[in-house]
């Protein structure tokens, strides 16, 4: 898909193919649609990047809290989105032993008591390993620095997202 | 459930709970989940609609894009959120006539021509009648103004859903 396909969408088409650039936040693909035309990639992620940075820290929060547990309970439901879904399984998340799981599933709850956000990270650059290790790495930082960490997160997600759906290589992260 | 239940909530059952109480907006859920605890119904449904009024105008355009087409493809798919489904169901919208929806079909996509985003209209307090006048009335009104009537309703159902959840008597719109 080129800019100019994507400049040519009405908003009911750009939310269908963009909604879920950021996890369950069609609101923030709705938003940017106001900012078209865009001159290339970097230019439509710029204005997704620029909304989550202008919310205020609450709407910040919330958008992590839209965010599903790695390895959790949606996942064991089946009720991911599509994108998570591929994301935890490239991550080797879909396919834990059941140690494996309640370990994560452990450091995952002690992370949500502590910050009142869900742990995200950007599985599809990560292993089951990588992923506890920074899940108990972050779990004692200071929760300003958390929150910034964490939102970094979701901007290399939703750049995968976009490249993805755009035909692009990735930026280096 | 009473306000005591409500604060005593963690985020995930909020969201769950009260993630559509904005369409398709459940980061407006997530964010107030921050302003907790909560007194009452009133003071709950403040920090929704401050979170809307402190918004950029890209991203208040965006709420109203995450909204449906009253009596539109959504709702012929069956792709409405339950909550929508029974909002244009109680306004009499899933029964029309294929000449009415035809017609209604029309107005709204000039409306969506002209303004940007779709039609909104607090369709439990309404029928296909007033509908039809409402929409071919606002059509022609001035953009800004059109904004703030959009947002109004958005919030008269967002009212409407927070006094359903909470079994409260809505207050007078």
């Amino acid at each position: 898909m080129d800019i100019e396909k994507v400049n040519s969408m009405d908003f009911g088409e750009f939310v269908d193919v963009f909604g879920n650039v950021i996890e369950r936040c069609p609101l923030i693909a709705a938003a940017v649609w106001s900012q078209r035309p865009f001159s290339n990639l970097e230019d439509l992620e710029k204005h997704f990047f620029a909304f989550i940075d202008a919310l205020p820290q609450s709407g910040q929060e919330g958008i992590l809290r839209c965010h599903p547990d790695l390895a959790g309970r949606e996942l064991q439901r089946g009720t991911l989105t599509a994108e998570s879904q591929r994301e935890q399984r490239s991550a080797g998340l879909t396919s834990l032993g059941a140690d494996e799981r309640l370990r994560l599933a452990e450091l995952n709850a002690q992370y949500r008591a502590r910050f009142g956000f869900p742990f995200v990270l950007a599985a599809r650059l990560s292993d089951p390993a990588a992923v506890r290790r920074e899940l108990a790495r972050r779990l004692h930082r200071p929760p300003a620095q958390e929150l910034r960490t964490a939102l970094g997160e979701v901007k290399k997600i939703g750049h995968l997202r976009l490249a993805e759906l755009l035909g692009a290589h990735p930026a280096t992260l």
